[in-house]
């Protein structure tokens, strides 16, 4: 049996060429062949060729447009039984490889996945497992402190000056990521409508830069909550540098712990680490915080509808996290009669920011292997790509939720004023 | 018995004043003054002084913000058993009245009514009992038929040039309503980036004003349905006159009789009357008919959360009607996988429409009664007002929600073109 064969043979019928006729049976192409053909036909029969370590390939299309390459049986196999999970497990133990372009690869395979509203029950309910775990405060520390205290040295390695690592605001496309990080801050302080000496409370404010900015730029006095001791400690020293110590206060303690008053609530990118099950636990925060013409926003990851998080960046990069609907996020406003007063969904600013994190991150790749290994260099490399590949096909949003009192009649007449 | 000794008894112990030591007891006064008492505690004890038929007064407060008087007894029992529906069945028969401004007068009593989510269950139940009926074909067009096709001359008597019965756009609060209505269509088509030779289809399109405005301002071919048969008679006689018949085509037909392929999908003002249950139906509509790269907007009134429709605007002036929450228009969007893009909360623009609208009435209601009667005069009356204080006091809201396919990439870059 010569290569060729195989590989004729392993496009599908519907796209078979004229050649296909020194196709042997499937029998003789052996179990991995029909089992990998199963597992494509599951995932859409997306237009990759798949080779396999003896030489053997498959494809479901006769003009593939990407591929990949699995280095050996066990692999296989993992992948047929866990392919959402494994993929990146595999991937990033380099027992798997994508042959060309990562994203155009991760965009080829992602198009062709049938709609998950479409597998099946038992598929959706394996998928559903994690939801039933709380994040109870010390899950919380846990979950954040294995994303967010890898090491700040290696964020800085590829993140903005400023730090921020949260989708960033392009006022045009073109727009640098310093520029557009400082933009979305902006864009945050002016939907807020902050005022000098108003007291604002940030839940979860990374490596402070939210913070810092508000005091600097809108001369606010900022509470900022987090539970990761790592950014915490680089928040705080950035605080002292910069003279906002007097302005800004860096507490180590999760969303729950808030005590105070505020004439502002902001959130951003923290609601994707709080969990469904802890949503109106937020809303009641925000009720007991937030002043009587306080502001209030959100800006977290987000879905068109109720998904389940994929199982490999749910076990490696965000452990609790979720990213909900807008239908999901009523459990945070409506309790408690908070009036959203403006949604924005900046999905592709996301898909923009990734593909700057990701060549900022490739510049770097070497340095990163030095500081840790081959296999975290790919895991990361897979995570940006996938993430930037599932904001532009749209499969995640990015909103921005603004909202205030139901009662508060201090609003802003129109949204222009964000324009001027 | 001597009236000053009943108007000081009938203040609440709370607030009496020093001479509440000549107060008589609860039983001399009667049944009624104990029963009214019992009535205004249920509504939160608003601030208010009602008078009876016989000069007895009763009031929670010692110095009330505003009066009422009911005229005769079975008034008063009718109001006891369903305060939320015999208010306004009451006031337009002119058998209870209140003094002074109307506005003022609910906005104080609506400000004391406890919450919703505080009332007892059975009283919720009974409030929901009208969910149950579907809006079936046949019932929508009894409910659209009860409101709209009153008579175009009635609604041209108060509504702007362009009759235009949704909430406007005021640039500025100090705009006219001509000004702001125009501005609404302007903004509504500025969100649908509608470009020359599209073609839309609207959903609910009153009297045509903004299918007109479409393809005489942007240059679209637009067809727009309606059940309302006096609408679209007035509708098609206003394309006739402006010769845009070849570009506005006007349907009768509910939204589920909606056929074809559009560029953009556009609903002002006709969700309140579609019923949370067929929500889905119109989600599956506006999938079926909207082009790969289409755009939609839909603008409605809304909730902050779940609650039932006053009683009395469902049996008099909107049955069938239900304004949203947010998350319950998930079932619009969600199963359809639909992108939602924008949202905007026009509340306070309600509040100064029906500002305009309640103005312009009081200037037309000796010709309004004699086309109709007093009662009618009244009816509208209470239901104009109750809406302005209802947008006012943030019960009710204004929704603009922009949305596409989710796989659809070309959206603007940000919103800033919205306000150029």
């Amino acid at each position: 049996m010569n290569r060729n064969d195989i590989e004729l043979f392993s496009c599908s019928s519907e796209h078979a060429t004229e050649s296909s006729s020194q196709a042997v049976s499937a029998q003789a192409l052996g179990l991995e062949v029909r089992l990998l053909r199963t597992l494509l036909k599951a995932a859409g029969n997306p237009p990759i060729l798949v080779g396999l370590w003896d030489g053997r390939q498959v494809c479901p299309v006769s003009t593939p447009l990407a591929g990949m390459q699995i280095h050996d049986r066990a692999a296989l196999f993992k992948l047929l039984l866990q392919p959402d999970l494994q993929f990146g497990e595999l991937y990033s133990a380099g027992r798997l490889s994508v042959e060309g372009d990562l994203v155009d690869f991760l965009e080829v395979v992602q198009q062709a996945l049938p709609d998950f509203a479409k597998r099946s029950a038992w598929m959706k309910r394996l998928s559903q497992l994690y939801m039933l775990r709380p994040n109870t405060l010390a899950r919380a520390r846990e979950n954040i402190h294995h994303h967010y205290d890898i090491g700040n040295a290696f964020y800085q390695l590829w993140l903005d000056e400023q730090m921020v690592y949260t989708c960033a605001y392009f006022q045009t496309p073109t727009a640098t990521l310093e520029a557009a990080q400082i933009a979305k801050l902006d864009h945050v302080c002016r939907k807020l409508q902050l005022q000098p000496d108003e007291e604002v409370v940030e839940a979860g404010c990374g490596w402070g830069a939210l913070a810092l900015h508000m005091a600097r730029q809108f001369g606010v006095r900022v509470k900022a909550y987090n539970i990761s001791t790592e950014q915490l400690a680089f928040a705080r020293q950035r605080a002292q540098t910069e003279g906002l110590t007097g302005q800004v206060e860096f507490i180590e303690g999760d969303y729950r712990e808030i005590s105070g008053d505020f004439d502002a609530f902001v959130s951003v990118g923290m609601l994707e680490h709080v969990g469904l099950k802890h949503y109106h636990e937020l809303g009641q925060v925000i009720d007991r915080c937030l002043r009587p013409h306080g502001r209030g926003l959100i800006h977290t990851i987000g879905r068109n509808r109720p998904l389940p998080m994929n199982a490999w960046i749910e076990k490696r990069i965000f452990p609790g996290g979720y990213p909900p609907s807008l239908g999901e996020m009523k459990a945070i406003f409506e309790p408690s009669r908070f009036s959203v007063l403006d949604v924005e969904n900046l999905r592709l600013h996301y898909a923009k920011t990734l593909e700057h994190w990701l060549a900022r991150f490739e510049q770097v790749a070497d340095q990163v292997k030095q500081m840790y290994d081959a296999d975290f260099v790919r895991a990361w490399r897979f995570y940006l790509a996938g993430s930037l590949t599932t904001f532009r096909i749209g499969e995640l949003q990015l909103f921005q939720v603004v909202f205030n009192r139901f009662n508060n009649n201090d609003i802003p007449w129109t949204r222009e004023f964000l324009y001027r």
